[in-house]
Order: structure tokens, then C-alpha cells, then sequence
């Protein structure tokens, strides 16, 4: 069952406005196991509504179409239909009845456009809307099966789970869609896919959505019918075996929840000292409900002062290597965990740019280090990109660093 | 002149990814006059995408294209493009040196898949992409003038500037359109709405967008014609006397970057200590370029140890207020100052949850304090909401209070 979805509204072919409203429907639909092949966006003109609309129903049976259902000329949702289909509308009189009785209950008098919002087809079901005065509708033409609901977001939500998630589960006969979601870090997506070869021609090109995503890349394994969780188990077992202990977590998972169950399962508390992620590290960290139980602290150290004075870095390392070098991430990382008496210490430092490279450190050099009471790890890293995407990548390193420090060492 | 945009990719069509891409295209096109008609999301399906550019092409003469360029199979724009065209294509060389030169920069080896990135039609511009390794390209069949953009947004933005918008420029003769953009903070949507009243009466309720965006306000004032600019002077004017200094600034600026300015204008420095935003406001601080010019570091004093050691906060402070308390705050601004050597300090220190509430000290709490050599300001707020928007809202409230404190004291 192939499904698309209409938007309908000239403010959403600006530059403020997004919809929204498609996510909570392809939502219900991937529940359902109904595909959705397209989505789109029209304004409030009528010729190219009506053309849209002909245009999803060549390419799907079920259609549905939010907004543009309003009392104004501006809403045209149903003239469209209208045309498209070659059906004939009537007044339905129980419909303004409803919305007269909804003004006069805040004391107005309904305005005479609002009769526009009563115009039914002949077979409609009519979606009786609790959240505001615009009614859905329903209708099977031609064989398709065409859903309308109005583009408020409340409204539209309470509609969705009210009539169209009852719908499908009858139509469906119950939830159909499993999904597996495995996080991988530090690879590129390339990198991922050249690994996955051997995968592909053993399932016969079977799909497996790739995302790259924030530095990360999440593989999507989904599968239908009643077999779906088992499908999903092996296929989950073989790319454990493809990829070890670069997947870092799954579904709702990130490197920074990940690093968080880790520490909470070892007892061990950790601390960061860094300059060129100028807090983005100790932040993403803090953004973990809880982090307060193994998250000690940290330090921005800016300034080569501040790597001594705050981090405890030795000046000699500072002179002798310069402060972009595995020395001293190395000791901001010994230098942190004694300062916060943690477990485990985290160094970073390099140039996010766009100033301050130079020949042999040019702007995307990172040096990060990991230590502990007895030894340390470090990697040095190149991302010459933008200030915030080089921040981002450096500390999603550092998470993975501390995360393989903590997985291979117990 | 009537715009099309596509964005391709399977994962839009699910419930967890939007196409924002499109909100910067049309950004471009509503500045230089040309109507979006639709847009659409179809996913890695080479026929849906060919049917899609086909009437794309037939309810429009501009057509814009963004994502399905990658290296791998799944990325189908090219062939789309061959079959809805019926046009050749062959191997670029230069391209793949390109891409072979970037890997190889890293130290990687180029993957054979992305080769596929080298495809270019007979006749096409291509655009080279300095944010990544798929390039665009720039096609004019058949009367129709076709954009094609990689998906990622940081490449895709850096494109537009690069290519699109001249292309406008040039095409269409300049900007039809003037656009600015004011920027409140510390004031809610519907405060800023009621204090608009007068200026909606004055002005026959001509449209002004208010757009609430992550705890701050903008006011979009556009105007179109010859006297566009002279219409825009006049309204920003009336809009600076109602809302004075709770407009923090304009169009691309944000609050980090204004209080970066006001800094070095003042040959000014800042280090800050904070508690619940975990980091947040010393990274909002370092997305700035130059920052360290005016940024010295800060420390993330997550317990009550390193508030006294770290920020050298007075530990009867601490006994007799608590940590979360004006008093800390306010110690964590001056200790901090005199740790770092800076001209301002600023403290923060509050309860982010979903832990820690009590009840003279709720979830939401935030004391915010800054301080210079000889004085200091406090607020005290609330946020009672989610994690990460009690971070944001609490880094705005600091990143304003050190505004308010830099413009009002000199």
C-alpha cells in the first residue's frame, strides 16, 4: 500500500515555515507498514492543488491532504477535490448547526464563511474535529482511499490517533513494522558501505537505509510481517559481526547516553579539560539526564595560562610541544581527573580555525586523550571544516574515545 | 519566474527527518522575486524521482534538486536525470582528482564507489563543492534552468551563497525584496505581541511576522519596490522606540556574537562558571570566530568541591545559601574573574532536572549573576521544562544579562 501526503498552504513555501504535520502521519503509516512515496507542499491556488492531487493519485492509493480546509477563499482544499474527481457537493446542515453552537458558545455569532466549512461530498464520512471548527472527511473514489484533515497541529494530531490510526489497524490488521537502529562512530559513511559489500550480496541488495548524521552513521533495518522481529535479529547479528565495536549503541541511543551508562555500570566518574570545543564536550555531556552521578566537572581552558593553572598542565610541555600536541592533551587529561579527583580524565585541544593555523598545525588538527590512575590513550584527529561542525566531530571523538577506553578495558 | 525544489532521500519520508534544506533555497528565491510553487520529498526510488522531475519540469521553469549525489547506490539523482532528460553522461577526471586528493589529505585511500561522484552530463556546470566531496551542477535543457545540490546542509548553504544567488542577482536584476530582521530577547511571544498593538493600529495591521525561535523573538519587517529600503528605515525606527535595548540586534546576529563585538569594542574579557548549563554557555561563547580574543575559559563546577576550588566560591556561602542560590551565583562570577584574569565574570548555577527539584528550590531554577572589578547584577529565573531547553533558555538569560551590563554601564 503506497501512500502520499499533500500540505497545502502558501506560507509553507517560505522561508519560516516547515510542515510538520507530515511526521506525526508517516509516523502512523510506518506503524501500519503502508510505505509513503512522496510528500509535498502547494500553495492556495487551485490549478495546482487540483494537478498535485491527480498527480499523488497515479502514484498511490491513499492519500491525505492537511490544511486549506478553512472558511476563507483562501481555502481550497475542497474546490480542488472537486475538480479532480468530478464529484458534486451539498450543505451538510448538522455541520453548521456544530459550528453555530461553537461560536455561540464563546457568546459570537458565526460568520456567514464558516457555511463553506459544511460543504460535504455525497458518501463522505465527515471527521468530527473536537479541537477546532474545521471537520475532516473521508473518502473511497475511484479506489483510493482519500483522508483530509485540517494543517493545525493539535488538530491534526488528535484526528490522527482518533480516525486514522483506527482505520489502519483494521485495514492493516494490527502493527506490521519493526525498526533497529545501529550507531556507528568513527567511520565514514563510505567507509561503512565499502564494509557492508559482502552484507548486500548476501541479502540480495535487501535495503538498509544509511544515515549519515552529525558525524555518526545509524544503519536502519526494517522489516514487515510477522517474521519481522526475527528478520531483524539476524540481519542485527551479522552486522554486530561486520562492524564490532564500532557501533556504539542502538535506537534511542547516543555517544554521550552510552558513555553515561557505561560510567554509572563501572562506578567510575570522569572530567574534561578542553580548548578548541570550548565546552561543547562537558555540555553534551551534561545533557544526559543524571550525568550529575559520574560528571564531576570541567575545565574551558582558552589560554595557555589556563591549561596550567586550571588543568594543572606542565608549562615545560606547553614550551617544548606547543599547546596543539598529544602532550598536552595528555596531560590535560591526567591534569583534569587529579583536579576533579575522577576516573577518568578527558584532554582535548586544537584549532577549530578559521585563525590560528599554521604549516605543521594547520586549522582542523585535534589532539584528544582519555587517561586513568595508570595509563592513557590518544588519537589525533583532522577535520578542517566550520567552527561548529569541527566542534561537533571533535567531541564526538573524545565521547568515542572515553567509550572504547571504558569498553575494551573491563 | 516559477520555482520547483525536490529534496531527495528515503529517511525524509520517515518520521524522524524534515527537509529543511528547502527553507534556505526559498530564502533565496523570495529575496529576488520568484514564487515557489511546490516542493516535494521523494525518496531513493530512481522511477518515483524520474515521474517526480518530469512534473516538476511541467509546473515550473526553475527546478532545484538537493541530496541523492552521494557515492553510493542508493543516490539517484544523476540517473534520474538521464532518464527524465534523455541526456549522456560521462567521467569528469578532474573531479575524481579532487575527491582522490581530499581522502588522500586525511590520509585515507578514495573508496572505488566514489567515482560515481564524477558523472557529469554533456554541457553541465559543474559546482565545485569546498565542504564536501560531491559537487553540484548547474544544467539548462530544454528551457528550463536546473539546479542540483548536494543534501548535506552546511555544503548545501555554502553553495547557494556561492552559486545561486548570483545566478539571481545576475538573472533578475538585483533584489526585489528587503528584508530585516529585529531581534528581541527576554520578552515572550505574546508580551511582544501586546506591546505591538499600537504600532498594528497605526500601520492597517499590515503584515509583520513575529517568529518565536529558541527562547528569543524576531520581528521580520519586508517590503517590496523601488522605495522598499526607505519603507523599512521608517518601521525598524518605530519598532527601536517600543521595544529600546530588548532588541539585541539584527538580521544574522545572535546573542553570542553581539556580546563578542561588545566585548572587543570595549577591549573587554570574559570567563564564566556554571553548574546546570553544564558547558553550554562557554561553547555558545566559542562558536564565534576570534573568540579568544575576548573569551578566556571557563570551568563547569557540576558539584559543590569544584565550585570551591575550581571558581574559588567561599564554602559558607555554599553552607549557609546552598548551591543554588543568588549568593553562589554571584561568588562564581567574581571568583571566577579572578581565576581567569578577566575583565567580567559571569556565574551561573540552577537546577536543569528532571532530578534535584525541591520545593523552595523547584526544577527550573537558575540564579545568573555578573561581575565585574567593583559591582554585579543578578536575575533569578524559571524555566521549568525540558533538559536541553532550560540549558538554552538559561544561556540566553546569561549571554543577555552580560549585554545589558556591557551597553548599560557604558
Amino acid at each position: 500500500m503506497k501512500a502520499s501526503i499533500i500540505a497545502v498552504g502558501s506560507e509553507m513555501l517560505g522561508p519560516t515555515r516547515l510542515d510538520t504535520n507530515s511526521l506525526k502521519i508517516t509516523a502512523a503509516f510506518e506503524d501500519f507498514g503502508v510505505t509513503v512515496v512522496r510528500k509535498s507542499v502547494v500553495g492556495d491556488v487551485l490549478r495546482d492543488l487540483v494537478d498535485e492531487i491527480r498527480y499523488c493519485l497515479d502514484h498511490s492509493d491513499l492519500l491525505v491532504i492537511t490544511g486549506g480546509l478553512g472558511p476563507t477563499e483562501d481555502d481550497m482544499t475542497r474546490d480542488a477535490l472537486v475538480e479532480a474527481f468530478g464529484l458534486q457537493m451539498e450543505i451538510d446542515q448538522s455541520i453548521v448547526d456544530r459550528i453555530e453552537a461553537r461560536f455561540k458558545a464563546r457568546g459570537w455569532k458565526m460568520p456567514e464563511v464558516n457555511k463553506r466549512q459544511a460543504n460535504v461530498f455525497r458518501g463522505q464520512t465527515t471527521l468530527r474535529n473536537e479541537r477546532g471548527t474545521a471537520p475532516g472527511f473521508f473518502l473511497a473514489a475511484k479506489g483510493k482511499d482519500i483522508w483530509v484533515f485540517p494543517g493545525v497541529p493539535h488538530e491534526l494530531e488528535w484526528m490522527i490517533e482518533t480516525y486514522l490510526v483506527p482505520w489502519l489497524q483494521q485495514k492493516r490488521g494490527g502493527r506490521a513494522r519493526q525498526r533497529r537502529v545501529l550507531k556507528i562512530a568513527g567511520m565514514t559513511e563510505s567507509g561503512v558501505e565499502e564494509k557492508l559489500k559482502p552484507y548486500y550480496d548476501a541479502h540480495n541488495h535487501e535495503p538498509l537505509t544509511i544515515l549519515a548524521t552529525s558525524g555518526t552513521i545509524e544503519l536502519h533495518l526494517i522489516a514487515d510481517g510477522s517474521d519481522a522481529q526475527s528478520v531483524i535479529a539476524g540481519r542485527e547479528k551479522e552486522l554486530v559481526t561486520i562492524f564490532g565495536d564500532k557501533i556504539y549503541g542502538y535506537d534511542g541511543d547516543s555517544l554521550e547516553s552510552v558513555i553515561g551508562r557505561l560510567l554509572l555500570e563501572h562506578q567510575a566518574t570522569v572530567s574534561v579539560a578542553e580548548s578548541c570545543t570550548g565546552g561543547l564536550l562537558a555540555s553534551r555531556i551534561t545533557d544526559v539526564p543524571g550525568s550529575s552521578g559520574y560528571f564531576m566537572g570541567g575545565a574551558v581552558t582558552y589560554t595557555a595560562d589556563s591549561k596550567m593553572f586550571i588543568a594543572g598542565v606542565d608549562p615545560a610541555l606547553i614550551q617544548q610541544f606547543g599547546e596543539v600536541s598529544e602532550q598536552v592533551a595528555v596531560d590535560l587529561a591526567k591534569g583534569v581527573r587529579r583536579r576533579f579527583h575522577t576516573t577518568y580524565g578527558i584532554g582535548v585541544t586544537g584549532i577549530a580555525g578559521p585563525g590560528g593555523g599554521t604549516e605543521p598545525k594547520p586549522v582542523g588538527t585535534v589532539h584528544i586523550a582519555v587517561a586513568d590512575s595508570d595509563r592513557y590513550e590518544h588519537r589525533k584527529l583532522f577535520w578542517p571544516t566550520t567552527r561548529s561542525l569541527f566542534k561537533w566531530f571533535a567531541t564526538n571523538s573524545a565521547l568515542d574515545l572515553l567509550r572504547l577506553y571504558l569498553t575494551r578495558a573491563h
